[in-house]
């Protein structure tokens, strides 16, 4: 599903429309905010998936709750198409971009949340953990997710402030979650690997 | 299949278009059936997915005439994305808002009729289910499935009287469908695990 | 691959637009040649599918031609949405039906070609298939799939004298290719089960 | 990720219009760019993600540099279809043609690199591929990789002088990369089914 979500991206850049003596090439320049869009969106759909891939690695159980907020996240996940199109619509207009940009950041936000609290309901007294995972790395797996979240949070405020520092953060996010994960983390797989 | 389909609901959402002096805010809460549309096939969707899974971890064995069912089933639930889009334009239009819900829960009614027909001649006589199953799980399951798809009907049929009240049976039975199932069949899943 | 293009047929049938004193509901049966095309083309490639993987199951080897051949045989079946759209289109415009119809069989006849080439090629003194498998099942295949082929072909010719014709045809040969395979096919794989 | 971006090509592709009097032969025929642009992707697009496909199979460790080249390689790849609507829609304007094909082949130059920096930084001094891999192999398909790479900037150039012989060369190039690789990578292969 996060690959079909992430492909769908690309359909909502339409192909620009330029009469003869028109410049195509100016055209696409001043299409930047959809390849903006499509590459912010892909990086976030891309590390949500690599999360959620690696966090139900150590989720050994399953319960109807975990089920039914998975089916809620994944449901943020999959509607991210529609505000990256808004984003790359408006992001240019002066007039609409604050609100663009807010409702873009706030999907992000609710994915956020949805997402770890998925984590929390699971790793809680290792609610749907298995026993021998390292407590320590739950405890950096939550603060992960729980500092991300706000982070996200956060961008959703500076919306209204200065979409463009939404914007900004967005990114330095999407790419801290692509850098390496505690330590633990990598441990417990490699053992995993061995065993 | 049903990971194509439950994403690809997101296209039919498309961007509003607003000038510089109306409010893309507005325009977007406007978009309120959209985004109800989206919800409930995805629910719908979800919980039919699930449904479809577990039962057929109990079918062992396969023939045409099920193959056949199936193909019909499955071309219902790739089908769904359409009166979706059809509901998300017309609840708001008083005109045409019968129209809409009929097709709407008309289409999920005969998804549900080919669902329990694939199950009924599946479980029946252990036609295609292993000897082992409890036969008070299938009678279970039949029941689940007969009483689920009769209100279904119920919903096609009252799309009729009101709308409102035929959407809101649709949401009642996909969050129903989200519960956990008789124990019989959680018994099941754990001796398979544990065998 | 399949499941995708499957999924995407329904992206083609849009939403119609009724004004206020419109009736929706006629717009809708309006709309039956859209339905028609989705039913016809998701049987086609459902057929299509399960002959493709069923005979993968045999060939045991691989090398470039059948590879070649292979992408040849998607890139017909990643195409048959846009042949479907046009026949969804035209079918009820008397000045350019022959030439939808003949679009869609011509497309389906391709398909088939390319399949069987893959088939021929692959079987022919068991190039690719194991040597274990009963020569008079192949044989059955061949026969099967040659005669599907000069169907379809015969298909695309009967749409310059009946389009009518033409897509009855199509749909028996969908309806066809879901009956039972001859018996040996089914033979293998209970012994591939059992062994 | 390949299957959903090489499927969803074919919606790029729109049906054409044409009144009582026009001839929908004729516009089908004017469509040509697009069945054409439709071809060489899905060529394009199936020869890297065989390659892809191949050389991870190699790849037997990852680490955070390889998963972010990779991200940003998918993200190009996923991109392709929006580049294909172009060509097809300019290729017989003269005015934007060259535009048209210098993004088309400027995207695949692009992508051609990411996955060349992926081997050359997995293959190098063997950080990601095991020991037991043929040097020799690994020095056919680097230089395998550099080459076509090398040939996608060339036909960036070329786009530039003429269109055409930029297209030609892309075909020519896609029906390279389907032709059977250096013997050592069947033989590594063989080993490992053999093993």
């Amino acid at each position: 599903m996060f690959a079909i979500a992430i492909t769908l991206l690309i359909i909502e850049i339409g192909v620009p429309h330029v009469g003869e003596f028109g410049s195509l090439f100016e055209e696409l320049v001043h299409l930047w905010p959809s390849y903006l869009g499509y590459a912010i969106s892909f990086l976030v759909i891309g590390t949500v998936w690599a999360n959620h891939h690696n966090r139900f690695r150590l989720i050994s159980r399953s319960d109807h709750i975990l089920l039914f907020v998975n089916v809620l996240f994944l449901m943020c996940v999959a509607f991210i198409p529609f505000p990256t199109a808004l984003l790359s619509e408006y992001i240019r207009d002066e007039a609409h971009r604050t609100t663009a940009v807010a409702v873009y950041s706030g999907t992000l936000a609710v994915t956020a949340v949805f997402f770890t609290l998925l984590w929390l309901y699971a790793a809680g007294n290792y609610r749907l953990v298995d026993r021998s995972v390292d407590p320590s790395l739950l405890r950096a797996m939550t603060r992960r997710y729980v500092l991300g979240t706000l982070c996200y949070i956060l961008a959703f405020v500076l919306a209204f402030v200065s979409p463009a520092a939404s914007l900004a953060l967005i990114v330095v996010l999407a790419l801290i979650f692509v850098l390496p994960e505690p330590e633990g983390s990598r441990n417990i797989r490699r053992r995993s690997v061995g065993g």
